[in-house]
């Protein structure tokens, strides 16, 4: 919807703070350029903040970023309290009057609010809230299996452990290989990156399998790996049902799992995390009869350890299970690239 | 919503012919008095055509059964594809101006429409749409394991294999044992007879689990046992999120499984229905840490067979699987709720 706009991210005072996941997934994963970060507290580039992209420079507001040419606003931060502050309803209705589209991640649906909407009518602009599914989505129906591309979905311990960036650096690290993948979104930050997408916890219950099924059918083919973004878990007692949609819907031939060394109960609940090689039999019981898939490498997030710690876990975990393990973040996703490949040669 | 009114039940030229499941689960198990059923094809009373109820007349139209004194109509027939036949629109119409409350199960909201609004405010009557969830649901947060009481949950081997009729059965032979038990509905029938409940299915994929612990939360203190209705299957390639979002958010301290031994393969698909010992497994495997559960009995579906062929499944089901077996609608539940009992004893 807003692919190749040149973009503007929005992060008021917020921006590398803890809030700003989704401005700094867009910045470094995505595919559309960006021409700066709306940011009064920050001065220089972003690279000052998070080390990428010197390219990008702080503005202080909307009106003095308008010379470096945006075509869209990009709302990068999830607001407190989760309410829309009344500084970012003038931000974005300046926004839509000074010719910008609006891409939004909240859970309020901008398109919906009567003043953004006759403003976008006005300029002639579009509101694109990502968290909000299409019309008309199907019953899952296990078509996926009817595809003969590789199929990997991203898996986790616990939800909020890196998931999309696993896949995102395993799509990097498969494009060195000579593969041609491609990378399915199925939550508001993936979708911001890639531009197209479903965010499957937002999908009525009944279609969440049928919704990630549409969204690979009708991408994957042409490439010779679907890299699905996962989300939730398994064991998570609010999200699991998510995650079982989106793992029936996907119908992967392979899984890579994710964890948190450090993360010993299940956020916010006093649900202890399983060892890990029971993490991987529940994933690999759970898929369907009619492709039973292999976890056939771990991705580790250890933002919170030191390099000789990480070292150590992957080592920990490559010993316990067996499998190819690497912190993507900190040392790329080549080895689980390649354990997907050898998957394929073993098929 | 509408306990105690009576009802009026809607089914055009259909009760008794294969779409009527939603008048025939009310007039069999529902709370309400049922002063009649709308079927112009149809003389007699409902004991002509599912042998029960001889008290409740069929009458050609809604005009002719006002003197019988209805205060709701409840639409008991699905409509054949899906959309309002314009004949049920002016029937609808007809009931509001007639001073009666509507109940549907439709996936259309009556309650949105323009007409149907606007002549429910005028005459003063409620529509309820049982589909429609409520606002502000929670995310689960495995709250259920904080309640003492027994929680029994049914699960299937696939959809629609009588899990709603399955804790409805139990629900009388355990109020026979001197058990104070709740039935706790998750799907549009069940809200129907029980006038509470939400429809999981319907619910946004974060806020399943919270959905059926809020249910459990408000109604079920207060019982000693909590039945709650089932949904879907975990190896239902479109519906197993439901059912994974109701399994973690009822945190169920024993299962029932139902099964229909005639279906090799899940509804409408390819997939074949595993044998029954890992279907239990499965379910097993996948009850929260902080509550493992086991399944103590089975209740087997023998509607299409004799009564000699169903004796022999049910035995040939407890030598499989060790476990207390019954079909409910032929036999009664009594020796499931009597596992149920020996369960808690146990405990």
């Amino acid at each position: 919807m807003f692919q190749n706009k040149r973009l503007l991210i929005y992060a008021p005072d917020e921006f590398g703070r803890g809030h700003s996941k989704t401005a700094e997934g867009v910045l470094r994963y995505g595919r559309n350029p960006v021409v700066g970060i709306v940011d009064a507290s920050r001065t220089g580039t972003c690279a000052d903040v998070i080390g990428i992209r010197a390219d990008v420079p702080f503005y202080p507001d909307i009106a003095s970023a308008l010379a470096a040419g945006p075509e869209a606003l990009l709302l990068g931060v999830a607001p407190r309290g989760g309410r829309l502050p009344a500084s970012w309803r003038n931000d974005i209705a300046f926004a839509l009057r000074s010719g910008l589209d609006i891409i939004s991640g909240l859970h309020e649906v901008l398109a919906a609010d009567p003043e953004f909407r006759a403003l976008a009518e006005e300029h002639g602009r579009q509101i694109w809230d990502v968290r909000e599914p299409p019309a008309d989505l199907p019953v899952g129906n296990a078509l996926v299996c009817g595809l003969s591309e590789q199929v990997v979905l991203t898996v986790g311990s616990d939800c909020a452990m890196g998931k999309m960036t696993a896949s995102l650096e395993i799509e990097k690290s498969a494009r060195k290989r000579g593969r041609n993948p491609i990378f399915i979104p199925t939550g508001q930050t993936g979708i911001m990156i890639a531009g197209f997408g479903i965010s499957i916890d937002r999908v009525i219950g009944d279609f969440m399998a049928g919704a990630t099924e549409k969204l690979i059918l009708e991408h994957g083919p042409g490439h010779d790996l679907i890299l699905v973004e996962g989300q939730g878990s398994l064991l998570h007692p609010g999200y699991s049902g998510v995650t079982l949609g989106l793992l029936h819907g996907a119908m992967p031939t392979e899984m890579i799992l994710c964890h948190e060394p450090s993360r010993k109960f299940i956020r916010d609940s006093t649900l202890p995390i399983p060892p890990l090689p029971e993490v991987i039999a529940l994933y690999e019981a759970m898929t369907l009869p009619l492709r039973k898939a292999k976890v056939v490498g771990i991705a580790l997030n250890c933002f919170d350890l030191d390099e000789e710690e990480t070292r150590r876990q992957i080592e920990k975990t490559q010993e316990l299970t067996g499998l190819p393990t690497t912190d993507v973040v900190k040392f790329g996703a080549d080895c689980l690239a390649e354990a997907i490949d050898k998957a394929r040669e073993r098929r």
